[in-house]
């Protein structure tokens, strides 16, 4: 990578950071990952977030002044043209925290800051499961459903900051609907996150007589019990869990067409652990979209998986640092 | 408006089309309606086109070296970068009719194309509901349910000229949903388009024994019973109609939540028909927005009614039309 601009890219979530120098060509070098414990209190955090960016230019063997830009992603809620995190869940008990001017004015670089979903929406748009695409949209399936929406290189932040929050596109009606950590019923992230596909998959074993494999992993497990045991007992036959996997994909695939009748975007990529399981996972949610989509756009739309795993932050970070660089 | 730049607005439909010339501050002059006649074929579509066009310009008191730039706006199926109408199901039997190149070769001047419904949104934010919004949706409620996206001053089209078909975002699973146009069931449309506002109100008088004065509205009327007179039955205390009226804010919302979830928009507007209940029809939105959208965006977003009426899509075009000139 040497020759190359380079960029420092910082993904803050609630338990770790992780940060890399990734250069012009969206290479990384090795990521190096710190505790956030945000009930440290938000100084520490922002001297730790500091402490990141430092030891990911160390790893990358090089020093601040070969250093472009760097770019920061946080979960929300933020405001993301104020540089701001507001107050998230996740990171209690911050609270209006200056993230983007205080790391501009710490390392003296143009700073980018951004939601984390988007964040990786970026990062998969611009060397990803994306790349190349004119218009994109990431589903991130994990603990909940975040999304990013790319169009015409740009990201969609909405003038809230919330463009993109596609684990809560409607599903289904609220007064039948499954509860979302939102407080409404019927939203995508209540039906297909990983923590969702466990609880339906509790759901289907106590109200399945059915033989099922699933019982004695979930047993044995307990609380450990997780969607990929779900997703690797359907790969290797089980009837009840390839039934939730269907299921899953189903549902996603009602989501992907909301965010069609949107958007019409030319890629929509689904990473997050449960995006691992594949080509198989992915035909599910294809067929499904096919069925239920606007026929043409439905018969155009790439459909793929996510490729920058848990890195598709910071490197997405780093994007945006470049993106501020290039624009200016 | 003698003065400032002019363009000259058509808005292509099933059955008329119409034309005006708009000034550089979306002022418009007197329109002319021609009838669009489809059976005829695509040259005679083309041919009456052209003549609207100058009608228009005479209309304005014009000549054709007063204008600047000329815009189109057509339904769809389109292939909005390749200035093509494909083949709309409301054009039969017209098929790949290159409206912008030839609008663009009879006058001698830039010409913009765009999807008629994405037409009225650009035409909304120019000038109308939407005005000075960085982020702008509108719904337009007529027999079906259209829709467009402004983000940015940028139209969002899509990949496949089907951005902001938000007639389509999903409300409900599709194996309990109501039929859709599209062929799925499920869909926005099928719920609060003025059409299905009549179906749903003939079905309520179906399985409904109380009093309603919508019986007698709708066997007098027979054919012509219509979403108006639901409204105008609601407005007068009729309790049937209240419930259908309620639901039909309820359906909106719970799409306007969907479009938020994906765009988190500044400003959304509702327009055509039914929007012309105004505020108290507006209320019942932003109330179930308020219960099911995202608290924050929700707390935010401004919930307006459309302002140009049926003449969104020629303003806009107009709009579309001046954009092309502005950013040459």
């Amino acid at each position: 990578m040497a020759g190359l601009p380079k960029y420092v890219g910082l993904d803050v979530g609630g338990t770790t950071m992780k940060a890399a120098v990734v250069d012009d060509a969206g290479e990384a070098s090795p990521s190096v990952v710190l505790p956030t414990e945000p009930h440290k209190g938000q100084e520490h955090g922002l001297a730790t977030m500091a402490q990141a960016i430092r030891e990911a230019i160390v790893a990358a063997g090089l020093t601040l002044k070969d250093i472009q830009a760097i770019g920061v992603a946080t979960p929300g809620l933020m405001d993301i043209d104020a540089g701001l995190i507001l107050d998230p869940p996740n990171l209690k008990p911050w609270r209006n925290v200056p993230v983007r001017d205080f790391v501009a004015k710490e390392f003296g670089l143009p700073t980018a800051f951004q939601n984390d979903a988007n964040a990786a929406a970026f990062g998969e748009y611009w060397v990803g499961g994306g790349r190349g695409a004119s218009s994109f949209v990431l589903f991130t399936l994990g603990t909940g459903i975040g999304g990013g929406i790319v169009i015409a290189n740009k990201v969609l932040t909405g003038k809230h900051s919330h463009g993109g929050e596609l684990g809560h596109l409607r599903i289904e009606m609220p007064d039948r609907g499954r509860l979302c950590g939102c407080g409404a019923r019927g939203c995508l992230e209540a039906y297909a996150s990983a923590t969702a596909v466990v609880a339906r998959a509790r759901e289907e074993m106590a109200g399945s007589r059915g033989p099922t494999r699933l019982r004695g992993i979930a047993g044995r497990l307990g609380e450990a019990f997780a969607a990929k045991d779900v997703f690797d007992a359907a790969e290797a036959g089980d009837p009840l869990a390839r039934k939730i996997v269907e299921d899953t994909g189903y549902y996603l695939a009602l989501g992907a067409c909301s965010a069609m009748a949107a958007v019409d975007p030319e890629v929509i990529v689904f990473g997050g652990g449960m995006a691992d399981a594949g080509e198989s996972f992915l035909n599910i949610i294809r067929e499904y979209v096919g069925r239920y989509g606007l026929k043409f756009p439905a018969s155009k739309v790439q459909i793929r998986g996510a490729q920058l795993g848990s890195d598709a932050g910071f490197i997405g970070a780093a994007g945006c640092a470049r993106q501020l660089v290039m624009a200016g």
